[in-house]
């Protein structure tokens, strides 16, 4: 059932003859204001090694964020390895050869910086923004742990304990528990996006420091890897200083293409079942996720399950906060998601209610998507709907960071990164038939539901 | 023991005959990048009424934020109207004269715009993200709510049961019940500033509509009121909107001085014991905190304080993260705080881990206290201390959200916006024997102890 990419960048290196062997460098996107002055620019460098560098130039900004994008995630685990691509992530902050965990913090600490990384089912990113002259140092701290990381044993032991609370740190949220259990729900304990991503108690107490580094020769290579730099910055010095800092140990020789996006190595897709899942705690809420199969990340239709989403339960004039919330009273917090993976998706609602509420709850939720499946939504709603989905992509791209976000993410998940203005124009393309066509498929498959929270008398 | 403000603004009205009878406008601070160029304008209106408009026009900005600040929160109740702030406060939401709940959801969504509410102890803020033409949209529904709301007791009835979710969800969020907790340890159950602020069950399910109305009239007020918008914007066509939004209802009608901050009315400082509370609940992590009684928001060495916290436990390379988690490994999350108010505050550092890891953090967190306290903190650290807190400011405050929140609050609390440069300044002057003196101080005050977790087994 596994849909991971078989292939590894040294394979890709033979594979793939036709890798460039100079740097390219093009301008993806030039964007203006109304008064047609440049506001920013988005432009590409490949290097020969595979490394791509996606910039964003932004007129009038202070700030520089930095982004590496790693092709690995939990998905790419098995049974034995359960939990290492989160834990590499961990331990690349303990040490290079060049400085220790403490140096480490005391540079990117000294100037103010925010530093930090996570790890998801498909990629791992490590971010920093800074004030623009600090962009070089951040550029090198990041360099250096990427490619000359230590791992040593004792630095894996010790870090060790460190994870092992932060799962029992998940295992006392709600959030975190439901959205574990629809995971394993909808495609298995056992399968590669149905496990959490920081593993178990178990995987995790019996994960080797060799493993840790299995994970980090095999996955940190440059054709796997983005870097995306968004804020004040001069394209031509953030690929001179990456050049610098990524070439320690070696790490930038050779040349390769980059590995190419998952979705052109998709196998088969994975299958997702319906079912129903509770998991028992003395919580005082019950929280519960009704779902369905989704949409994977490159089809076409995501636009319009976004004009859906949006109208189903995404903000306070959604459906279901007025039904759930207003109306009703049943919960303080109600809505609607849509999470894309390469082959796969999941649409859910999501609510956290009193427990002498879920049934009322789910009959609302359920009369809903029922409703939306028969007769779609209104020409209001559709007009409202891309209104949000645009004025809220355009307030939530102001700052640097999340500029970064977009363009890394797009260019490792996509091996492209869409025009703003292009985005816009598929959301407003989207019809009243495509969000009910969509619906009447989506809500007609069978129903997933997770529900976490204290026993329910009966 | 409390220390609310005795006077209403209706008895200002009368006790202060000074107040100005035209509006008066002054530039508070104009900012200029290092090239000269100006990259923000921060000027003052104040309006007969004694409505306080704060806007800072941000050079280049797309969007603007908007805040509606009113100097209310938990602390202004009492035993009978406990939670009445906050209940307020989403009631406000439900519909006004001429606007129904849904046709301000329908009206704020439409915009794409972030839109929301939340309650302190000595304030509540209605806020409003929005593209830059959107702003006069967004006045004017925050001025139609603010001054021309409904209260139907029906809505009050609806939204009860919202809020008993709402604090139900709460009661399952370990850093909310230890951080209630510790309010409660410090300043006692029935204290102004021990409450929490949601209220509890019981003063939930006995609140009546006349008691949420009596707080809507008695505090929402101009002479009690800020409004800060920050972003893309026109100082004096922001005055105009809101003259024009918040008329209604005669809401602007009469004169008055604006309500001194409250640090001007403290008859007496609370009392802050210490002590220990445990509360038993079947989570997977212990999360505690070990605190002391901090600054109130008016004190000068709060700059110190603020490397302090630095320092201790306010970044990977600080003290508490170096030697609970990087080099014990004992648990994932720890970190200090400092929290003021008008006459208290508590400073404190916050730890969750695994149960039996609690005696041994407990240990490490009260070494390192007491070596500061003794030894205080290094020169490398005062001056990472500085840059990170420097660095962190000007980072947090690029985009317009950051930028109101930052105006509207020290207007409405401490009745002044510091400059930029002026806190830099501030910051930049503390000296290591500031630090030591007041780590000596507050650490040797008597040990406040909360612990949210499994029962321990002795």
């Amino acid at each position: 059932m596994s849909t991971a990419r078989k292939a590894t960048a040294g394979q890709l290196d033979a594979d793939r003859p036709s890798a460039v062997s100079r740097a390219s460098t093009h301008t993806l996107e030039t964007v203006r204001d109304d008064t047609g002055q440049v506001t920013s620019v988005v432009r590409r460098t490949q290097l020969p090694s595979g490394l791509r560098i996606i910039t964003e130039q932004m007129t009038g900004a202070r700030s520089a964020a930095l982004g590496v994008w790693v092709g690995v995630g939990s998905r790419d685990e098995d049974a034995l390895t359960h939990g290492a691509s989160h834990f590499l992530e961990h331990v690349l902050f303990k040490g290079t050869r060049e400085r220790s965990a403490l140096d480490i913090s005391i540079q990117m600490d000294a100037v103010g910086g925010e530093f930090n990384a996570f790890t998801a089912k498909e990629y791992t990113c490590f971010h920093a923004r800074v004030l623009a002259d600090d962009l070089p140092l951040a550029v090198d701290v990041l360099g250096d742990m990427i490619t000359d990381s230590v791992i040593a044993p004792a630095d894996v032991d010790a870090e060790r304990d460190v994870i092992l609370d932060e799962i029992a740190m998940h295992d006392d949220d709600p959030d975190d528990v439901v959205q574990n259990l629809l995971a394993e729900l909808a495609w298995g304990a056992d399968g590669d996006l149905g496990r959490p991503i920081a593993g178990t108690t178990d995987s995790i107490e019996a994960m080797t420091p060799e493993q840790v580094m299995d994970f980090y020769r095999r996955h940190y290579v440059p054709a796997n890897t983005v870097i995306s730099v968004a804020g004040a910055l001069d394209h031509g010095a953030v690929v001179r200083e990456i050049e610098r800092a990524f070439a320690r140990n070696g790490w930038l020789d050779g040349t390769a293409a980059p590995l190419p996006p998952r979705h052109l190595a998709i196998e088969s897709r994975p299958l997702v079942r319906g079912g129903e899942g509770r998991v028992a705690r003395p919580f005082e809420q019950v929280n519960l996720v009704v779902g369905r199969e989704g949409l994977d990340r490159e089809d076409e239709r995501r636009f319009a399950l976004g004009v859906l989403n949006t109208a189903l339960g995404g903000g306070t004039s959604s459906r279901l906060f007025q039904e759930v919330r207003e109306i009703r009273g049943l919960a303080y917090s109600v809505y609607s998601f849509a999470s894309h993976y390469t082959d796969s998706g999941i649409f859910g609602v999501a609510v956290g209610c009193l427990p002498d509420r879920t049934d009322e709850v789910l009959a609302v939720v359920r009369e809903q998507l029922a409703l939306i499946a028969a007769e779609g939504i209104t020409a209001d709603e559709l007009a409202r709907g891309k209104g949000q989905l645009v004025g809220g992509m355009i307030l939530g791209l102001e700052d640097s960071g999340s500029r970064m976000m977009r363009s890394g993410k797009n260019e490792l998940i996509h091996g492209d990164v869409m025009g703003i203005d292009e985005v816009i124009e598929r959301i407003r393309a989207v019809t009243l038939g495509d969000v009910q066509e969509l619906a009447a498929e989506v809500f007609s498959r069978e129903e997933l539901l997770a529900v976490v929270g204290p026993e329910v008398r009966s």
